[in-house]
């Protein structure tokens, strides 16, 4: 499978120049052998050391640190730590995720476990969670401590998220509730995402409540972001998501497209309860594929994307923001979600309603 | 193999009683299924969640914070959110590093990730973790984010040192330096026991530079306890340990009587060497502990266990506590390193020089 490099707004590319420094930095105090996964996921070298141009961290998490503190008149500086913190987390989840989930690919690369070992992955993982909270607690003055509270909190919604998500694929179908799901997905992703939002705010000397618009509107894109993952995980272009098709299906996943499409009560639904419990080969996965989509759960995925990214975007728009953050905030969250740059152009309030 | 449960100080089964109500509320909030794992290795109940007398944690971390509270001359229950958080920590590690090390027994029952499996295991560890600094960052005050970093700084020695354990395990045996080993044992047992003390004085109001003398034993300790651990690995009463015999010479972990041995210049050295790059059946396991002995890495390691828990009892000594915490500590620290309650009877500081 190719791995390309995908295009990324200028913003992006921006939080991604911010935080390489420090982040840097923050690996380097890593014995070598944890220095070595941390940077291989970071897209900095590839597994042998040798620099690479592939693909790393996307850095949305950073790029809404960075964002929250302009969104708040201060300078982009003070927010550093907290980007590099949510960084370094957003690095730390993946690690300990694709552990957990056994997947073997990631953006284009064999994930860090096949090619370190479970035991280092882990370990990176955790010395990566320990210098995010390190970079917090150093902040002189009280916003250090409630960076660090907030990160916190972040990540054990992350961690009971993912607990909840592996109950769920272990657990009968009937019992599955879209609700539960998208609360999973927030968890997964928006969680920390909002707060990146709420650190960056804190960290340039603005009250935490300041970020509650833009922490809702990061969960609004957290269940727009993990419907997307999962249509293209399905239908989507294998080289461009930097995974291989089907792994969800593969793996027997309760994505979105699958609870929507069982919960039809469409014809279709029945085959696939029955496909779903037998051996899935490509055959099979293709039927699958073909199922959901009939039974609607394609459609049901892209209205789920759609709304929630329409209802972020509507969330942005009720803030007093510089005009230069607003617009960078909506390539942000559009990026997160549809993961191709939009093409910018001068937006009015009624021609988004 | 049998479970015993061993006896404890009376010190311990204070601690052990202090910490556990508010470590259960805290587990509580966990998903169920972290809850489950994270019971078993408390050792609250069975794999089926029936109740166990069951050898569980042995608490000697929560056990330090209280008593540096009490040295301090403050109520213990200051100490308590510093108790539960290194009793968290002290969990959350021994989850990650029995699936890194891959090890399948721990007090006498199989590791969780045997039971529940690598994902649950790696996450409960992480769902401890975040409620460590979630205890410990929810208390009012100064206090609070200072322990938190205190926490953060020795997660950052385990971590580190886990990693060059590893980076040890798989280099090659000419580079091994014995002080490289005892610096990675201080990381492995003694930083969070050290840490537990400057956390106990730090919440009990007093400053953490009250607690250095506390932290420095409680390294000595760290060494001690780990040269202990490597012997009874070897020779050890295997009901007693909780582990299978030979646990860590049948995974070529090079652990201090190996070292030792390998350093010694006896003629018994050469064979050790040549033998440990075989197979290793039960009867070369039987030669390996023979020769180890033979080239004196057996009288070694305990040479260094018995210098370093003498090191840290006159670094207590040195400390004007009241007699009743005194007595409480070296009762604590011999427990550490000898895991067996000492005979209490009137110490004067002469007849311990």
């Amino acid at each position: 499978m190719p791995t390309t490099q995908p295009a990324v707004p200028a913003v992006v590319q921006r939080a991604r120049a911010f935080v390489r420094p420090a982040l840097a930095q923050a690996v380097a105090r890593f014995p070598s052998g944890l220095e070595r996964v941390a940077g291989y996921y970071f897209g900095w070298w590839d597994a042998d050391g040798s620099p690479v141009a592939g693909r790393g961290s996307r850095s949305l998490q950073a790029c809404m640190a960075m964002l929250a503190a302009e969104a708040v008149g201060a300078d982009a500086e003070l927010a550093l730590p907290g980007a590099v913190a949510v960084e370094l987390i957003h690095n730390f989840s993946l690690l300990h995720d694709d552990i957990i989930d056994g997947d073997d690919i990631r953006r284009g690369r064999p994930t860090a476990w096949v090619v370190y070992g479970t035991g280092s992955s882990l370990l990176s993982g955790d010395a990566l969670w320990a210098a995010a909270v390190d970079g917090l607690l150093a902040v002189d003055g009280p916003a250090g401590p409630v960076a660090a509270r907030e990160l916190n909190n972040a990540l054990t919604c992350m961690i009971h998220a993912a607990a909840r998500e592996s109950d769920f694929d272990s657990g009968p179908v009937a019992a599955l509730s879209i609700d539960d799901y998208l609360y999973v997905c927030e968890g997964k992703g928006g969680a920390l995402l909002g707060s990146a939002a709420v650190i960056g705010t804190v960290l340039a000397g603005a009250p935490a409540a300041q970020a509650e618009v833009l922490r809702e509107a990061a969960h609004k894109v957290g269940r727009a972001w993990q419907a997307t993952n999962d249509l293209e995980n399905i239908w989507g272009d294998t080289a461009l998501v930097g995974k291989p098709g089907f792994q969800d299906l593969r793996s027997r996943k309760r994505t979105l497209p699958v609870i929507a499409a069982l919960q039809s009560g469409h014809p279709a639904a029945d085959e696939l309860a029955c496909l779903l419990k037998g051996d899935l080969d490509d055959n099979a996965l293709d039927r699958a594929a073909h199922l959901i989509d009939a039974a609607g759960g394609r459609a049901y995925t892209r209205e789920v994307a759609r709304t929630h990214l329409a209802q972020a975007m509507n969330l942005l728009d009720t803030l007093a923001l510089p005009p230069a953050v607003h617009e960078d905030l909506i390539d942000l969250l559009d990026f997160a979600v549809t993961r191709r740059p939009r093409t910018r152009r001068p937006l009015t309030k009624s021609a988004r309603a």
